[in-house]
């Protein structure tokens, strides 16, 4: 029996209060999406099966280089993220998942650490590795670089930390590495991009070596940030000739809010698929730059777009199709909780409507050129409204209809602030 | 007699080595420029005269929100970060006056603060407020906005900080404040845009009323960053209409950093000047985004076409022209002494060589729809290496021919390290 | 009794077949919006209110720089143009209105064109001059500026021009002129920036002296295109500085490809509504530049984000307030007509959408700061599927339920293309 | 001996009145070389052995999708553009060759036309083929795209013209094959993003097995236009991919208006060279897209730095490192002959730069990651006015110390206007 942050009575009561109209929108839904020959239920079903993880570092408040704004009850360490990541899962029902950040979420013991995740059904996803900040028992500092650093001694020590993440890794049961460095230059000339490129391959291949078989290593580009002037896996196109280098495990990860401005993503995307690198998915949305907002609140399209790519290529069973997802967001002036259970469901909104297009219309659109059409298929399943079919995934697993009015009657933010008091510097750094 | 940081002695040994070359390069432009009729010694005194001011902030050094890597010997307060903008003054002559943000650079006593700048012979230069940050004294946060936050009791504390910022420029012989806020949304439908902007300029009007006669008042826009939906004075259209409803006083700052993607920067300067508003500037360099890179590093030529606007509205005598420049950089991966001394110089060089743009040739191929004569106008003046007149500048005023060989010699950070201990959060924020 | 240019047989036929879901769909949905107190009623009524204006050259294929690839059909003149234009607007219903451009759809007898668009029922929109194209009886060029020309006589040449337009417009019953232009420079240099505009504001005032009490004279800002470097009018500060030089009947007009990447366009529309300077919109949608690809294609959240800042000022009952809307795109890769019926309704959603956002629930989430909830408050609105509002709107008023599907099984474009055949260099500029 | 299109006389009485000058300032950078151990003769040597091409298109007046404002005595056919071309080198002495664009320069008999060529000293630089505009004669149309079109037929005929461009190429002497296409997609869903790249190099697969193993297949990426949504070669990334799938003969093509905003250049560059792919260059400049403005004319250190890249592989001796450079650019509002000539020596300019920067100094800043003097490295060689390096040689070679000036003084454009009048039309395609 899973231990439960939220008290299930008050998700029950909640749910029964809505129910009445969320069967007659569903009964609605069912009825249109049946003229185009869906089951409904057949959909529900896929909404259920759907999980995206949740990062550690992202249940604390981020920050700006200009500013932190803490809440109350902020999580203090591990333990306390891993209860915050119950509740997302609890109410949201495709969060059981936990993507970890070392040094950040080191412990004495990972026996513990994982026996205290299954006592929430929790589990583990892609081992985040952070060679981005000097730590307070670090010998050589990345303040130059660290898996391309031109000291020998300091690569060294940046592969001997992802060496241990792995090890970390294996015993909370996850099978993947994510490596993203911040790696890169502020001044023209600062570091040669060639050579800077090739010591990062090399560091690479020393961890490809460790990890096991059963395992990928995911690579991260960036186009910029922390590094202003060059970074040294800067785009998709950096990602995976490094990831072709590396070998099979190797495979590039996309985070939404690291490219170019007016990039088209889902082609990126598409691209990866294509050359069987695509790894994965961090989740966010962006205005700007890696702004890390709230995944679907300003470009709800362009994710509904990735996720046609991505149905589409689990539909046509493309070879090594298997990408994992993750949301990585900054939550500045939000209650975290809330913004990483709606995140998930907007996530997960895009995949159902995604699931929804008609294929077989769309293929005969783009064969005889039927641009207008062809768009109109897409918006079609778009403009649909899915609320339906995500509130009833989650209301059959136990989550709730309503998440967010859930939550907030729960009190449990002020009910963990009494025991979290606020602390400058808490356990979540500021990303 | 002005205290001085770095000994005379060693500048003057330095000067003596490079003073043959020096000659012969200035005594050669001499030549080149008399061909086209400028006498190279009126721009020697023109380049003598040029000031830009450094930013106390500027001396420590600055991260992002993942890192901050701090060098050694860094200031620890206002006093110390006087010590190394009079090192940046004596061997760049070009920067003798300092910017102060409060409350970072607050004293008990500021009587005490003007006399230990004047004993190095420095100035005073805009106030800067700060809103943006939570102080560990304060009492209502601005989380959600300071100048424009729903809350009238936050929007008073934010005004009062600039009111007392007013008293204590005066007491420092300042004449200007400038207003940087972070206020803005992260997420659509946050803010309402035109409630926040009015409460805006509500609350301007009260500091504007508090601004001395003979002041400026200088309002700062900036595209994104905190914020990263929207910002409450997002680009300088939204700057000057708040200068003109606020009055002749108000001026609009650009910071080269602020703006969109491909931006126009020197159309919007000569904009600015056309409409009598253009206050100052604040310096330095970008690739991606507001990236504080140090001047002049990434786009020499647009600091070029900057500067050509600057010194044509001179020219020209156009009206209410008098803006001020400073410089305003992170310092991330260099020791910001070296930074700010290199960065006042690029600057400088951009005024001489507009200095030396053929106006009249120029104005001619305008009229004449001479388009790439124009261009080659400009080129001209851009390509001839003016650094000549920068050292010859410096020579004659006691600085250094090699400013940063001569500060290498120095030791003085090493020095001061000695003096400094390393501290965790020093008096420098990350900005 | 207006003509018809396709047969109400057919749509008739059509609307029949398709009543039953729409009647299903609309129930349904007037059930949803009940339960937030929306009488769907009423907003149907607003929908079938609603109006945007269709280009003249809108309905001739659009092309690049690189190629043009015309369809079948196209029209010849102006009078073919209006035939499309009334096909157009009797399939949705929304778009009673053309907007002509001058010298393109210039005639003998306004007399007569005026008699042949009301005998469809169609108005005349805002008159469009053009002197960004030297046409064959023209005396001087515009290849180095029009109304920003350094020749005085180039320069009255393009006053003329707009003198007229008004003129024409009178005639046609329009009631505002939009000007555009193509001015600017590809060389740094090549145009003395604050020369340049005061040149064009001297132009325009005497252009804006013309303009009848009863008129308004609305300005387009461009960042670039068709000039590379500068363009005179390059984003919404310098419009509305230019429209407040000129006076009240001056608005500015917004184009949504015409700003730099990334800009917030919704902020700058509710900057215009508060200064009272928004005069209207050219709607088309874009991914890169001034891409004028179909409304609502790229960015269907920023397109309804604009509309909840309409909605807005007018639930607000804003001063000043009473914009016009019309479509400016280019059809490269469709039918002209399909695009625009689409692209029509497609605006035409985001307003209804904007309509049912709980504005006091949106309101109250704004001055409490709860960013998450006030986003959720408009994706609400968006997400929820408003087609059976728009389709009963049609419906109502004798267009089409499926418009596209009739247009198709019409043959109108087949049919067309018998009398209208093809020319090199049809009657439609390439815009 | 070469036929000549400038008289000689007027050049030697232009260089003779020039030379005095241009010998001071040759002797002085000589004596400011010699400080740093550089031979000036050396670096003058290579200045004389640089080569950049001339794109046949560029001698005509180019437009955009809004007006071409022709100039007199445009070249009417590939002979007359030819005596354009050899105007340019003959004054630059640096574009001795000229890079053709098929059909539009397609003739009857090449043999004529290499002799032609042949009588001005001219060779024939990379073939262009050209599936981005439907020709008079041409059976199936490329709206829907040419290499990835949904139609078998369709493809085969454009990539018959690719055949047929390589056996002209060969009966000119040329060794390349540039393949750039227009194909993409205006709306999500128009085009399957993996099927239009799998059908793309299906083409090219075709079109490589008829490359001459003695010839290299370059492919040009471009981020948008004609296409606005998508583009099937779109960035650096699916460039080389393509160009790994094809084989060892197939290399990339960096245009540098190509990108999106703020990508960093000079490191993809790097990357090519790394990955031993980057096959060539179509210098130009821009500030917002494709603006095809002349090269170094906006960002002037952006182009320095790529050929940093360029000197620095050649100086390591990169394996595989021999790439080709051209100009590709639009001139709307100049004589396209000075806008080549000027164009050709300011991308020779930062070569010579490149050429005289301190390596073994950059490389030790590098190691030692003194980011600071590592950009005053490459600073100071891009400060230092090497235009005297150029005209001196120009004028060894017989070329023009002030080709601008002799050029205007010829009164060529004149002369090539009474003998070739104005067409509507003209011999030159809007690109």
């Amino acid at each position: 029996m899973k231990n439960q942050r939220i008290s299930s009575e008050l998700i029950s009561e909640n749910n029964e209060a809505a129910l009445k109209h969320l069967q007659e929108d569903y009964d609605h839904l069912s009825t249109v999406l049946s003229r185009q020959n869906i089951d409904i239920e057949a959909v529900t079903t896929q909404a259920q099966a759907f999980e995206i993880a949740v990062p550690s570092w992202g249940v604390g408040t981020g920050g700006t280089r200009f500013a932190r704004f803490p809440g109350i009850g902020e999580p203090r360490n591990v333990f306390e993220k891993l209860e915050d990541c119950a509740v997302i899962n609890q109410l949201s029902q495709c969060t059981g998942s936990v993507s970890p950040h070392f040094p950040w979420d080191k412990v004495d013991d990972f026996t513990e650490l994982k026996a205290f995740s299954d006592s929430y059904g929790l589990q583990w996803d892609s081992i985040n590795s952070n060679t981005f900040q000097d730590q307070a028992d670090q010998a050589l500092s990345y303040k130059y670089g660290s898996l391309t650093n031109t000291d020998a001694a300091t690569r060294e020590q940046a592969i001997a930390h992802n060496l241990e993440c792995i090890e970390w890794g294996k015993q909370l049961g996850s099978n993947r590495l994510t490596v993203w460095v911040g790696d890169g230059s502020n001044h023209p000339g600062q570091q040669h991009f060639q050579h800077s490129f090739e010591r990062y391959l090399d560091s690479m291949k020393t961890i490809y070596s460790a990890i096991p078989d059963d395992w990928e290593l995911h690579i991260e580009h960036k186009m910029f940030e922390p590094a202003f002037y060059s970074t040294v896996v800067q785009d998709w196109g950096s990602n995976i000739l490094a990831a072709m280098e590396l070998g099979d495990k190797a495979k590039s990860l996309v985070d939404l809010g690291h490219h170019a401005p007016n990039v088209n993503i889902e082609m990126i995307v598409s691209r990866l698929i294509q050359f069987k690198k695509l790894g994965g998915f961090h989740f966010n949305d962006s205005k700007y730059g890696d702004d890390d907002l709230d995944s679907g609140s300003i470009h709800p399209y362009q994710q509904f777009l990735i996720f046609n790519e991505l149905v589409d290529a689990e539909a046509r069973g493309q070879e090594g199709f298997n990408p994992s997802y993750m949301l990585d967001q900054s939550h500045n002036v939000t209650d975290p909780i809330e913004s990483l259970i709606n995140s998930a469901i907007e996530v997960q909104r895009s995949y159902i409507k995604a699931l929804i297009v008609d294929r077989a219309a769309l293929s005969d659109c783009q064969e005889r050129n039927d641009a207008l059409m062809a768009s109109n298929t897409l918006k079609q399943a778009f403009n649909l409204d899915v609320s339906p079919i995500l509130a009833m995934a989650r209301y059959r697993q136990g989550g709730a209809i309503n998440p967010l009015q859930t939550y907030r009657q729960s009190q449990y933010r002020a009910q963990v602030a009494e025991v979290r008091p606020s602390v400058a510097g808490s356990g979540s750094g500021i990303v």
